[in-house]
């Protein structure tokens, strides 16, 4: 278990009660005995995998995201809790496939194995699968139903060829060769950005959120995932391996393009914080509802893992 | 490009027009050019690992079904095109994914090489990722809005831990020890059943079939995915590579559980007919309005690919 001493520190108790509400629901999800159709039956060891993975010492910042933006658009957090944990199943879908030998080869996330090291490839390659499967089985259901069907289209359109997955390949690609600062852009706003993004606008949507709040959440999402992606740069660069929780040092081992190696390390901090200053001034319209996305933003270049 | 002139023989201009609809539109939704949000982009490589896939010359039976279905209900088929599509997209994603070296290690799929001979590893598990999550977007987004989400829900349900993935899980367990005939049923049921199974349930929804309609259509699904899986295991233990477009022999090589190895051969033989004039009669409620469901059926135990 990774110390989240710190968090204790950083947020309210209403935030520490969310991320307890997503872990006890990821928990509840995953003992798949109740989402059926007549003879289906979930493998143990498939589950196993499944839950290594996700009920892990995640930081749920997705999540938390979606719930966040319910509430600051005036709306009842218990609707996004199915949205929230269909967010995390996608983001742990992601982490579990590029840790994959053919991809970044990680032994260690989150502070334990990997699951293709704890169990093997082929297991780990379906417990991806399934994740991604069964996101889009409770974002269906358990979404309020004048939304879920969007809300579906949304979160496709993020995890797939075009975001997410276009990014990872991108990504890999940019192992092999140098770049600029535009393709690593791009690729961010692909693999990190998008999923960020979509978590506040799926939030948002479920509040019945006004377009002027729906754009400022955008807004929003669009520079802190942007800031966040810089110090995920930096931890890397410099972080101890017991407090991050995954191998570190890692991108310039491996001549990965990040921000640091593109424009130095403290140009890559004073662009997190301007752009964390950004994210704040795009809450205005929400007034003072508007602290657990800044509280967040504040955590964002704050975090030591 | 496998000889298809049997299908000329067996099926109506209708079916043969509806596959070419259902390609067509395969084609228009992996140009990935007005599906995207902001900044979004589908590298060059992975389009094309996917179109290698998805655009080889399949049979198209599980979107026929969705087709098919939602005629024999009354129903327009061309609002069922997106649900087909996103059958397909699912159906081929699982294909590059058990194709993998640490999954059954395929080299030949659709009469040509498989996702990862023709790229790379990598490529080919984002391919298949990029798939799956694709195949939401299109349901949810190109499925009449009154039943998109349901649909949604059913296919993923369909695609998850519980059925097709699962089903795949305990398919590889199974390569590792002996079993018996509710083993065989039960990995069946899920890895091939389920997508069938749903595939007429979506079509009948999406025409507004009654609640006996959907009765029958999962009766008829039942009995013809179970023919079709028994012939699948004749046709590999004795078919031609140059006519089934993939490797032959390599269930009994791999000493992997298929009907033929539990049952015999004649045995295999007289069950699936059996399967075939039960699902028959299960398209009573159709009246001659079933005649592309029987032709279906028929075609499952007549096919030689």
């Amino acid at each position: 278990m990774v110390m989240s001493i710190s968090d204790v520190e950083v947020f309210p108790v209403e935030v520490l009660e969310a991320r307890a509400q997503i872990n006890r629901q990821l928990d509840i999800y995953t003992r798949f005995d109740s989402q059926t159709l007549s003879g289906g039956q979930c493998p143990k060891r498939l589950q196993e995998a499944i839950r290594h993975s996700l009920l892990s010492d995640g930081k749920r910042l997705r999540p938390l995201l979606v719930m966040a933006a319910t509430h600051v658009c005036g709306g009842d957090m218990g609707k996004a809790l199915g949205a929230a944990c269909a967010v995390e199943m996608i983001h742990t879908y992601s982490l579990i496939h590029d840790d994959l030998p053919a991809m970044d080869d990680d032994d260690l996330r989150r502070g334990k194995p990997t699951c293709h090291v704890r169990f093997d490839e082929a297991t780990a390659i379906l417990a991806g699968d399934a994740l991604l499967a069964n996101a889009f089985e409770i974002m269906a259901r358990d979404t309020p139903q004048g939304v879920a069907a969007e809300c579906c289209r949304m979160l496709a359109t993020a995890a797939g060829p075009s975001h997410l997955v276009g990014g990872q390949v991108d990504d890999l690609a940019c192992q092999f060769g140098a770049s600029d600062l535009e393709t690593l852009q791009s690729i961010h706003d692909r693999k990190t950005g998008a999923l960020l993004s979509v978590s506040l606008q799926l939030g948002g949507l479920i509040a019945g959120g006004s377009p002027k709040m729906l754009s400022g959440l955008h807004e929003y999402g669009k520079n802190v995932g942007l800031a966040f992606q810089i110090i995920d740069d930096l931890l890397d660069l410099r972080g101890e391996v017991n407090q991050i929780g995954k191998r570190t040092g890692k991108d310039s081992e491996h001549g990965k393009l990040t921000y640091p190696s593109v424009i130095g390390v403290e140009a890559s901090e004073q662009l997190a914080r301007e752009k964390v200053a950004s994210a704040i001034s795009a809450l205005q319209i929400f007034g003072s509802n508007g602290a657990p996305l800044v509280l967040f933003a504040n955590f964002v270049v704050d975090r030591t893992r």
